[in-house]
C-alpha cells in the first residue's frame, strides 16, 4: 500500500470473476443474443473517428435501412437502449404545445404520453383495452377531430401482444399535416413492417428483441418530413445527449464530434444487422410466425388461452392468460430456478393476469418452442398439485 | 425467396465479417480496454431483472464506491456514455430559473453550460485561459459574489489536459447553499479523487478513459445534498431516460422495471473496477503518474513542450504543443498509418496548437510510452524532412 495517499478500504468489494446462469430468455427482451453477436462484442476497440470506424458506421446505417426497408438517410443507432430511441423521437420533434395524438392500448403508449409531456406537448389520446388494436379508420377520424402534429403508435405493443395495423396511417397524416411516429420495438427484425411503403415518419427500436444484440444501442429512423421539422424548430432540442441537429453531424459527412460513440455496441449491432441480411427478411418473418404458430398451437393443446385474439397477435410476443387458482409468479419462479427459463408477468393493467412470452430474433427455434410447451406444462401441473 | 412479402434488396449490404486493425488508443478516449474487460463483454446475458443481475448490479455500485472513495448510496452506472451522466447531473439538479455558475476553462466547461441551459438555468461563468486552472480562492469568490444554486466544474478537462484542484471547493459550497457537481471523466481510476473527503454533492464520469472499459456506460454518484435538491423538485425532471426519480427506483431496493439496463456493458463495467479493486487506487494513481513523468521527460528530450504547466498538469492526458512549422494533422495521420496509433488534436481554442495524448488505465505502462516517444519522435522527423 502506498503512503501517499490515505485510501478508505471499508467497501464489500470481495466480487469474483463474472459468472451467470445460462438463460433461455423468453420474456419480453432482453432475448438471447445470437452466439456471433456476443463474439463480436468482445472485438478490440478502435476510437469513433478511426476511419475503419466510420466505415462501421456506414455500414451499419445501411444495413438498418434494409432491416426497416427505407431509404432514410437519417437512419442510426442510438447510443442507449430503446427507451433512449424514444424520448430521441419525442425530444426533437415536438416544440412547446404541439398537439400530439397518442394512442393507447397498452404500457408504452402510456410511457409516449409521459415523455411527449416533457417536452411541452399538449396530449391528445384515444385508449382501447389493453391488448385490442385500433383500426386505421378509428384513427383517422381522430386525427381529423384533434388536427394534431404528430401520431404516435405503438406497433407491437411489449405489453400485451397485439400487433397495431399501420399500413394506411401514412397517407392519412399526410393529408393532416401531421408526423406518424411508430415505435417498432418489438416488431423490427420479427414481424412484416415496411417504413418507407407504410410512410412512416420517424421510428425507433431496441436492439435486444427481434434483432438478437444486447441492450444498450438503439436503431432510429427519421424521413424527409421529420428531418424537415426538426430542422425548422423554433427552440433548441431540450436534451443534449439526444439531439439529433448535433448526432446527425456526427453520422453524417461532417463527422462533427458529439459524444463517444458505444463502440462495442455498434459492433454487436452490426453483426446483427448482417444476421438479418443474411436470412433474408422476408424468411425472418416467417420463421417467426412459424415458430408462433406451433406455439400458439401448442398452448391450445395445454387448455391455455392468448389475450389476443389471432388476428392481430404478435408472432414476437405472446400473452398467455393465467389461468385461475394459479399463482403466475410462481410459474415464473418455477421455471426460472428449475429449466433457467425466463418468462415475464404482465404490466400495468395486465399484472397478475398474463404472461408475456416472447420468441424474437435467434430464440424463435423450434427446440425452443418445443421446451418452452414441455416446461410450462410441467410448471402449470406442478402448481396445480 | 418467399413470395409472400415484397422485399426491396436494393441496400449496399455487401458487408464482411467485422475486422479492424489492432489500435493503439493513445488519445483522449477510448483508450484500449484491458482484454479481461472484453473477454466479459461477451459473456451470455440474463434479464435485467434476474436475480443474478440485481446481484451484479448491487456488486458495481460497491465498486464503483471503492473507485469514487464514497458511501453515496445513488452510486450507479448509466445506461449511454459520459455524456449521458453528465447531462443526468444537469437535468436532475436544476430546475428553470436556478442560477448555475460554470467554471470554463475548456471544452467540456462549455459543454455544461450549454447542457445547463437547456434545463433552464441561468448561467454565470468565470473563464480562463484553455490549460489554466482556478484557485480555489477565485472560485470562493465566484460563489460569494453571484450565490449560484450550483458550481459545476471540470476536474480534469480532457481538452487542455489541466487538473483542477476541487479540494476545499465542498466546504465553501455547502457553506454558500450551493451543490458541487465535478465532472470526473478523465480522473476516475487515473487521478487522486475524493468524492466524500472533498464532498462533491454530485459527479460523473465515462467508462472509457482510466477505467479502460469500452465506452456506453458511465458512473454517476449524488451525495445527500444532491438527492435532497432532486426529491423536492417542484417539476417533473425534464428528461425520461435519465430521471433519476425513476432510475433510482431500479437501482435501489424497489427494483422497479424502467429501462432495459445494457447487460453486457455492466458486466464489462464491473470487470473493470475489479480490476481497480485488485490495483488498489493509490498503486494506480501512482502508475499513471509515474509513466506520465516518464512521458513528459520523453518529451522535454525531444524539444516538445507541454501545454500544461507541471504543477497542474493531468497523468492520464497530456497536451503537447505543435512545434512551429509542424502540420499537426499530417504527424496524427502517419502515427495511425505506420504504427497504428491514435493520439488527437486541439479541441476548440487549442485546435492546430496541440496534441492530445492519453496513457489512461490499462494503457498506462511503461511500453507504451516507450513505444509512444519512439513514434512521435520518428514521424516529427518525417514531418520535417
Amino acid at each position: 500500500m502506498s503512503k501517499k495517499y490515505i485510501i478508505n478500504n471499508d467497501y464489500n468489494n470481495a466480487t469474483g470473476q463474472l459468472d451467470v446462469p445460462s438463460r433461455f430468455l423468453f420474456g419480453p427482451g432482453p432475448s438471447n443474443a445470437h452466439p456471433r453477436v456476443l463474439q463480436q462484442l468482445g472485438m478490440r476497440q478502435v476510437g469513433h473517428l478511426d476511419p475503419a470506424f466510420l466505415k462501421i458506421m456506414q455500414e451499419s446505417q445501411e444495413l438498418l435501412r434494409y432491416a426497416w426497408q427505407t431509404k432514410n438517410r437519417m437512419t442510426i443507432p442510438v447510443s442507449g437502449t430503446g427507451s433512449a430511441a424514444m424520448e430521441a423521437c419525442f425530444a426533437n420533434l415536438i416544440e412547446p404545445g404541439d398537439r400530439v395524438l397518442v394512442a393507447v392500448n397498452g404500457y408504452f403508449g402510456l410511457r409516449m404520453i409521459d415523455m411527449a409531456q416533457r417536452y411541452g406537448a399538449e396530449i391528445v389520446q384515444v385508449n382501447k383495452a389493453w391488448g385490442d388494436v385500433f383500426t386505421i379508420n378509428e384513427l383517422e377520424k381522430a386525427v381529423q377531430e384533434f388536427k394534431p402534429k404528430m401520431l404516435a403508435v405503438v406497433h407491437a405493443e411489449t405489453s400485451t401482444g397485439a400487433c397495431q395495423p399501420i399500413d394506411g396511417l401514412g397517407k392519412i397524416c399526410r393529408d393532416a399535416d401531421c408526423l406518424l411516429v411508430v415505435d417498432t420495438v418489438t416488431s423490427l427484425g420479427g414481424v412484416p413492417l415496411f417504413i418507407d411503403d407504410w410512410e412512416i415518419d420517424a421510428a425507433y427500436s431496441g436492439s435486444q428483441k427481434c434483432l438478437s444484440c444486447p441492450p444498450g444501442i438503439a436503431p432510429l429512423t427519421f424521413g424527409d418530413r421529420a428531418l424537415e421539422k426538426l430542422m425548422n424548430r423554433k427552440n433548441t432540442v431540450a436534451n443534449w445527449y439526444l439531439d439529433l441537429t448535433m448526432v446527425g453531424k456526427y453520422w453524417g459527412s461532417e463527422r462533427t464530434y458529439h459524444h463517444t460513440a458505444p463502440i462495442n455496441m455498434n459492433y454487436a449491432l452490426r453483426e446483427a444487422l448482417r444476421l438479418v441480411v443474411e436470412e433474408g427478411l422476408a424468411e425472418r418473418w416467417e420463421r417467426h410466425q412459424k415458430n408462433a404458430n406451433t406455439f400458439w398451437d401448442g398452448l391450445e393443446a395445454m387448455g391455455l388461452k392468448c389475450h389476443v385474439p389471432a388476428s392481430h397477435r404478435l408472432p414476437s410476443l405472446t400473452t398467455v392468460c393465467v389461468p385461475e387458482g394459479v399463482d403466475a409468479k410462481a410459474v415464473q419462479t418455477h421455471l426460472l430456478h428449475t429449466c433457467n427459463i425466463e418468462i415475464a408477468g404482465g404490466l400495468g393493467e395486465l399484472a397478475g393476469k398474463v404472461w408475456r412470452i416472447g420468441l424474437m430474433g435467434y430464440n424463435s427455434r423450434e427446440e425452443n418452442v418445443l421446451l418452452l410447451l414441455t416446461a410450462l406444462e410441467k410448471a402449470l401441473s406442478n402448481s396445480q398439485s
